[in-house]
């Protein structure tokens, strides 16, 4: 990519990420509701951190820190790199302000485009191919970020009993198809990424499996399909649970997804508030154990990543991201192979694992994937807060088994 | 008290919380950095609350809450009252927004004056004694939370690598005077206070004790003191420690007092940044762990809260509440009885019960302090940060043991 | 005391422990079944730890340790005396077996005597008065671990559903008569233990203490009294409760005392078994929390340690320890003041705290009492499992407010 | 297999397990180290639960379970069979007695012997298939316990400051042959077991899988190799762990291997006591985690459980169990492909999930191992306490990463 295409494209990511904490107030972005979920004021700066630390200690000439204690204030995890911030008081820190951290980010963009301007000039040109990689790393990255900010700022606005709303509510939909079963041969597949445009390095490298035949549902699954399964008591039998569920779900007191509200009606938390429950859109906000309880119970199975891969190759990447000033997954809307992209991630039976052949990228980026390789579980697809352009079917993202805040739904596979 | 003289006492009150949170940002009133402590917006809201809850509820034509979700979000523990919101999770609450706070404030202040008015016309007597008993309660109570609003907020900028400043740092100082010890006499002696004006209902009622002839010390344990205690290996002993407290040690993995800070030299966060620590001032923010373990190692004890009460008894309130810009205790400066009042509360080696014959208010008020009197211990005088004219010599502060974010000190005693 | 009868007294308590734990298997004696509790063979051989490590060790001549590793396993808490086997993992001794503890048992008492053989001869008579003192000591700690037998044993058999029984169940008892009140006139008065027989350090010094006039009742409050609490809804009105109490209750869930199984009747666990709930005899296994929270239900309070003192000084100190092969408290038999020993602790409201002028005995058993001073409670009198010649007026029991394993009851007292 | 075989085999497997058993005394049998272990007593109980549950329960005519409260007891885990005494509080059972017990199997043994004596007069064909099916699992089942009762023993004496023996101590061996690698072409294979002989549920169906081309060790990684990891600071270098395995080794502080010694020479805990680490024998009770690491730093990887299933396929199942009364991995003998059986477990970097196709097998004993397949990773092979004839190549055993008390060891793969 020439680096006046990557400086616009980094001009807008950039932008895309300010605009999404446009209407918070400085107090939104600093809190933070568990230690899995970070202030948005720290990804603000985090995703900046990032640029400064990979690419202008590398390319700016007399490179000097913005600040030096923002080396360990924002770096997430890169033992490389150095000390970190104890990641459950990231919410504490209300000093730098959020007007600092805009300055920071502020600065960082004006020497990251004077580092692309001397690029352009020419001079080393493998060095300027590891810019760009890593640049573009940097913007994936900061994608990424961006659909945290949306789930993160979800989670907390969901402890607050006022419930505060970010975007518009969802209004109620339409009768979603009925679901159908697409049937899949088996055989020897590849899976994977080809290396021939950007990836994450996990995707890599494509390679080869052997999938017995299977099928595959049209469709996510519904808030209707799910409550069958609620007013089934599904969470009151452990013969639907695996063992490690059954104990999470006693333990955390769970009788309905996360982000549902009983009462007269059922009502569910959406970033524009409390909403009345839309029978008719995807469920969302379910762990793996409650999205393996509910295939249990439906005489079905998740997909292992390999069988989703394949059969979601010729579907398009779809996206909503915000639109009409919504962020919620769409109801189905015919009732062909619909929701593989753009709606919620779709939790696999697959464990994070490396791909055969898997070599981390060198360096302190090497840290970004491949050390989380162990007792998580694989979604695949992407979800309403995914951004316009970040998807791809070869994409892999992956959370613990209890994870619930994340736009993570359910879509059925069978033998 | 008359009607206007508490009206302007009232606004005094409410205009020095709002002087002291004045220097901070919506962010750092917004953040809550342990499950003990509260964000300043909430002791905003709270103080408001409780004029709301138990004056304007009651005497109020046509009382009408000015939020209904504020009666539980800012009710802190009165069950009477309701429900309320769960202490660890204040630092989530980013709406309200500190201006819908200062919104509450203003509209609570509003009506209050209105009620002080319309009483100042006269009518039911009775029940103007409770309005101005009630009202003075929560001008108390008020003053409390300012406290609380610089120990909570020390407590946050101390978990912040940046080491903020919320006011001038401290001065060293001359060198203390040597320590002497008080002889006091034993004897049938009255403790607690005498109901003729305003106290809260644990100091009453005043009562016979009986006290063994005892000696006090001059002035509190000075930071040079304590540093030769940890010098001598004082933490590494269980000899000098309660057998909990060595636990309590040991779990935390105390060296040293709570906000120092090891290096070349010692430092010491306060609130003014972090600073050299002056060897002459008073160790502040020890638990009753460490002050009984240096106690005993000093061969000598802490007093019990009628012996301190006995000797306090004649000694003036002394106050330097934020004079010159610094909230610090400050070093004794003569060879008097010394530091009774103003610099730091000092622990005793009473346990918070009540006193014989104790009775707690009447209604909900009631549950302000006597519910509390079980595995707390009673700090005597005043701290630095105690606002003016706060202090008595009757107050009884409380604590559990192993509390430090307060200006907790100690001044020793011997049989 | 000369050595003779010493001597006898040492191998009639020794032998009674022995005779406790008779009943039960290798089994029993080895299990823990929490922190706070120890196993038999633990107490067994902790109890022997004690004469050898603070006698043997100083008076017998070439004195070798019976097994160099007990010193370690089986010191409780005495940091002077070196390294202890951590409290949790004392039921993981299964090694040494138990037959290795009684001959442990059985070599050091042999030592025992043949130390107050060669002391009879003569010799240095000041340091015979330390043998005997401490030899003294050792046979009323053991006593106290006689109880401890009882009571952690209790707790271990209420864990097993068998519901195992240790003795023969109590029969149910006549009515008991009406509570009545003993007005107690206030005044100087003195407390302690004037040092000129056997006692604890924690007893002394007798000293003065000003009491106000108060009123004690009659006997202890009985299941019956307690049940019209529970049915009452005590346990589900936090107004009763103190602060911490109520949390306690919240997260131990607790609805009824320790030992109380709901049902079609109320049954109680006791040392014979599941048997129904005697509403004439004492309610036992109460928490400091739930006797407060009882006594504030009641319209009265619980008893300082002086007014019990106080009261309990002319009472004769009564024990049915065993008797006719049972262990839990009798009902009370006449309206007379009754059941001060023998029955149940009884709480005080008194936090545990050296006397005026309390020195600690000098050496390692200085570390038996003193260092335990903070966040305990004061419990009076004796309970049924208590042994026979070990109870006095002065003897202060203490345990903290959250402990229920002990035999521990409610003495009402009104101002 | 006909019934008479089949009562012989299990007359031979219940008596092995009284045979592990033998050594040991009541005391040893009843104590539970932690919640993952269990007490031998309770592993001889739940064996013959098992057997009264699904055999008894359903071919004894006018069945009458030994004890109604065992089937509480003594349930693992079947939720399908009803309430299950609490896991934790295993080693608190000390009633009944371990002669109650012993009854017990007597009782059943003689039960189940009369069952197979009236199956084989005849009758219902398929119900003695599913007899003799249900028989076998058992005896698989309680074999599986016999490698529990020596790794949970070995763990409760490993807390033991005695350090007792259980057998024998190994002895120093010969030097191990260097490592070699074999190289595996890869392709489509099959794995699984066929289902003609005994199996597990989870080792089905046999299925067709792609495997990229491989190396895989020669032999087990040995003490030497993994104490040049531990002296080349593998345990202070976060780069060589997941990032969940360096959180758990920072929370574990753990700087080798769980039953290392360290000292002036490396000791290691066998079952035969504490021993001098042996450098040739191979590494055992290392995590998942460790073993990454291990592999990590090595310049390898851990094998997926198909690649070691493929190589296995042709080696002989071998075993040394209780060889001349030790218990404890030998080192390699040869520079041949070794030590696939009868000495470790061997990580694998595969999940444990199921295989494609898979069923649980139906009632109760479907519980047996489908609710696991989640967070734990499966490890291939036998180990030096697997009893004879026990182990398959197509076998899964599954444990959470961070579980080192059984025999676990490495052998590593490179692409």
């Amino acid at each position: 990519m020439d680096t006046r295409t990557l400086a616009q494209r980094y001009l807008a990511v950039r932008e895309q990420t300010l605009a999404l904490a446009a209407p918070l107030s400085a107090e939104d972005c600093c809190a933070q509701s568990m230690a899995d979920a970070s202030p948005v004021k720290w990804h603000l700066a985090h995703t900046t951190w990032f640029f400064e630390t990979f690419i202008l200690e590398r390319w700016q000439p007399d490179f000097r820190p913005f600040h030096p204690a923002f080396r360990v204030l924002f770096n997430s995890y890169y033992n490389a790199v150095g000390d970190k911030h104890p990641r459950p008081q990231r919410g504490l820190l209300t000093r730098p302000p959020l007007t600092a951290v805009r300055e920071y980010r502020n600065d960082v963009d004006r020497r990251i485009l004077a580092v692309l301007d001397a690029a352009e000039g020419g001079g080393k040109r493998r060095d300027d191919a590891a810019l760009s990689d890593l640049l573009t790393l940097g913007l994936h990255h900061e994608q990424q970020h961006q659909e945290l900010i949306l789930t993160d700022l979800k989670h907390l606005f969901s402890r607050n009993p006022l419930a505060p709303a970010y975007s518009k509510p969802p209004q109620i939909s339409e009768r979603a198809p009925e679901l159908s079963w697409l049937e899949c041969p088996g055989g020897v597949a590849e899976i994977g990424h080809r290396g021939d445009d950007f990836c994450f390095d996990n995707e890599t490298p494509r390679h080869r499996v052997f999938i017995e035949p299977f099928q595959l549902a049209s469709r996510l699954v519904t808030n209707r399909e799910y409550l069958e399964f609620v007013d089934a008591g599904g969470y009151a039998d452990p013969r639907f649970w695996l063992s490690e569920g059954w104990d999470w779900r006693v333990a955390e007191n769970r009788h309905h997804p996360l982000y549902w509200h009983p009462g007269e009606r059922w009502q569910e938390i959406t970033l524009g508030g409390l909403s009345p429950l839309d029978l008719e859109r995807p469920v969302v906000h379910v762990s793996y154990y409650e999205a393996d309880a509910f295939a249990r119970w439906a005489e079905a199975r998740l997909p292992s990543e390999a069988e989703w891969e394949l059969a979601a190759t010729t579907q398009p990447v779809e996206e909503h991201f915000g639109a009409d000033g919504v962020f919620h997954p769409r109801a189905a809307s015919d009732s062909g192979m619909r929701q593989f992209f753009g709606d919620a991630w779709q939790w696999t039976q697959s464990s994070y694992a490396p791909y055969p052949g898997f070599r981390a990228s060198a360096g302190a980026v090497g840290e970004y994937n491949g050390k989380f390789m162990v007792n998580q579980y694989v979604l695949r697809g992407s979800s309403c807060v995914t951004p316009p352009g970040h998807a791809r079917v070869t994409y892999r993202n992956f959370f613990p088994a209890s994870a619930c805040w994340q736009f993570s739904g359910i879509r059925l596979a069978r033998d």
